[in-house]
């Protein structure tokens, strides 16, 4: 069996050595072994195509990151140039070109004065730098008792140890150690969460809870707030209008970092480079990336912080202090030198004004399943959106039966050519950038499908 | 000016770049933005070409990692056919083939049964992911209370938060909060620190200290016991004899996780795969890894566990359970080629055969510095070595002055073509695999001239 013309490769070994040898994110301890994930061959554009031949459009992009898409021959080009010319350098003694010219280029499109750049290896890595880059701080400034971290129900910030205790998912906290003292828990802004509010009501209900917490711990103990702009794995949950710049002016009057996690949202998911400003109408204090940033081709994060927060300790102000922090692969010239290509791409190919033109097609798209069986709402912005089905709509509390009926729509999409993330009973969009609109009535067309599909197997219960 | 014949490259809009928007791992804040790293421009075999055009002996070989030298076609290539075919698939829901194989061919070097491999980013979230694990493991065993983690002080094993707070070198500690009640520092294994004791003594005095700190925790609440197998970047501290078979034979009376830190050791660097087994005589229950496993081409790490653990917590015993940790770059297809042609390169150029050959060379080089003024120690274990230099070698206390006269060693040697890795009073070797004799000849030298030079400076004082 051959995966591309030319190639042998045999798919039976490879089901073999992950099934003996690989220990995979998020495994069922009770398949191990047994199971195997579909096996991807190659990608080509928004396509990716499994061992057995199926082409499937990549519905969530990977993992909201494939943004340029697969096989782009100008970042396997940059990565194999860089890879020749200088493939390491330590970031502890030593520099690099392309992480001091990905740390203008970035800065240059962040909002603000957010022009000073870390990298990590990640989002996780993002996270949990920015985060201690906030202990750094406050230590610097002499107020060690101002530690304390505010994040949301819901909220997915990592998987190290201290941003998997940041995230709000309980499905994640099963049998993991990671609550913590220093971090506090607020409401996820989903309004479906306060029936009968009006958005305004809601909002009021939210800042008020806020101020509530920062009262209760003491304003001189909060250190952070953390918050992606919209609650991505959460469930694409959007925000009521207003909300990013309202928690933002509670964290002014408290002198609160306000961390912006657009892991998921910034280098044009939402038709900018960043959400923060232009979607999302607040300018954070740092802002958290990876993803996008490579388009996955290689694994680079890191984050940008103001530079006011900067000058706060730098310079005279910095008392002999060191950021102790960082990774080998912080600047890596690899991981650099593909964000470099992948951003040249992104402007080349026109492609944040593109996600702005077929965003309203895909929301369009979306809205359009409202009146199928079992659709119980639909979010949308740029290009990530979802659609979230209950198999009693009436009744928003989400059960093991909503969460089995999303499994069968994935399961009826694949088959049908198309990947959805399957996140209980959402079933997410967030597809490559460069998709088309005439993709895009393809991918919803196949959504509807197995929508119906699912239905038709509620109302006549296959054997399990 | 131009780095490469034809290349155009302005290093002053780098050296610009990276002064206004880049903050590096270890930053002096005091003169961000003034001060500049040495910038590099590219890499050669075992050596580096700086933007002056200086070409410099890669002593560290760049962070301990860049095991087969710089500019290999074979990984250049191996990365830009993966990211044409593959760039990314998501690891939580699908699989790709160069991981599969990677975790089948990692599993055939590991020592004993540690046939499961887990990959993450880096040497950080290596370390994070082994020790969330045994959180894992120890909940689904319905041992809720066995999650202290014992570690040695000048050990080192990242920079996530958690991994921080595992890290015992105090420099790193400063203005950040690390510190847990879950982990406990026990002593280094570093024979100079127990003056007047045997080698045999010292072990008996370090394993009682061990088995006291067991009693006095409760080898009830003991998840595990984490160790590089020489203490690296505290260091080069290489323990004594039996050492680390005499830990393990403690942990499994208790039923402690022994988690050997191979970021640093294995992938060639002591003549092995790994050496835990080979070299230091002991089978852990979990290796972690990162580093060599792609030469430092592009980011990869993660952990081979040993079945016997994985049997407890999976099958019948998994009771519904997930091992819900990952990142989105867990099993990336990229890093996981460059790893598998870094592996190819290592068994096709005999490397491992090499080091074990020119190791005896490299130890016999630097012995031979042994007469030289202010040398106190020399350590050194396959293709990593150390001279400790004090103003008074007499008087083992390090003071500022030490680490003063170590900075102007290296100093020394940058300008005689050599980067050894600042480390206070320390001076570290560890240059890439390839390395030939007639090398270590020119490396050894250059640091015999530098301690020289450095020796002279400290007779007639500079101007500081």
């Amino acid at each position: 069996m051959s995966d591309t013309p030319g190639a042998q490769w045999n798919a039976g070994d490879t089901e073999a050595d992950a099934k003996s040898h690989l220990l995979s994110p998020s495994e069922e301890m009770a398949k191990l072994g047994q199971s195997m994930r579909p096996l991807i061959a190659y990608g080509e554009g928004i396509h990716v195509v499994d061992a057995h031949g199926r082409r499937i459009i990549d519905g969530p992009a990977g993992m909201w990151c494939t943004q340029i898409g697969y096989g782009r021959k100008e970042i396997a080009d940059a990565v194999s140039a860089q890879a020749l010319k200088l493939s390491y350098n330590s970031p502890w003694y030593t520099t690099n070109s392309p992480s001091a010219e990905l740390a203008r280029r970035i800065a240059e499109v962040t909002p603000g004065d957010l022009n000073r750049v870390f990298f990590t290896t990640g989002g996780s890595t993002a996270v949990d730098s920015a985060l201690r880059f906030t202990e750094f701080y406050n230590n610097v400034l002499g107020r060690p008792e101002k530690k304390h971290i505010i994040v949301r129900r819901e909220g997915y910030h990592g998987s190290t140890s201290l941003t998997a205790a940041c995230s709000g998912r309980s499905f994640n906290w099963q049998n993991f150690d990671i609550a913590s003292p220093r971090i506090t828990f607020i409401s996820s802004p989903n309004i479906r969460q306060a029936p009968g509010l009006s958005e305004a009501q809601f909002l009021d209900q939210l800042v008020r809870e806020f101020e509530d917490t920062i009262a209760k711990i003491g304003s001189d103990k909060v250190a952070a707030f953390l918050a992606e702009p919209l609650l991505a794995s959460g469930g694409v949950i959007i925000p009521p209008k207003g909300y990013h710049a309202r928690i933002k002016a509670v964290c002014e009057e408290h002198d609160i970092i306000y961390i912006s996690d657009e892991v998921v949202t910034a280098f044009g998911r939402c038709g900018e480079w960043f959400a923060s400003e232009k979607v999302f109408g607040v300018v954070p204090d740092i802002i958290t990336f990876a993803k996008g940033v490579t388009s996955g081709y290689v694994p680079l994060g890191g984050f940008a912080v103001s530079e006011r927060l900067i000058a706060k300790v730098s310079g005279e102000n910095a008392k002999g202090s060191y950021y102790s922090n960082g990774y080998t692969y912080s600047s890596h010239p690899v991981s650099c030198a593909a964000a470099l290509a992948n951003m040249d791409v992104i402007e080349k190919d026109g492609i944040l004004e593109h996600v702005r033109d077929v965003a309203v097609h895909f929301a369009e798209g979306l809205r359009s399943l409202k009146g199928l069986p079992h659709v119980a709402d639909i979010r949308v912005e740029g290009l990530v959106g979802c659609v979230e089905c209950l198999v009693d709509p009436s009744s928003p509390e989400v059960t093991d039966r909503d969460k089995k009926l999303g499994g069968r729509i994935d399961t009826h999409c694949f088959d049908l050519g198309l990947l959805v993330r399957p996140l209980g009973n959402i079933c997410v969009l967030s597809p490559p950038l460069i998709i088309t609109k005439a993709e895009i009535d393809q991918m919803i067309g196949i959504l509807r499908q197995g929508i119906l599909k699912a239905a038709a197997d509620l109302k006549e219960p296959v054997a399990a």
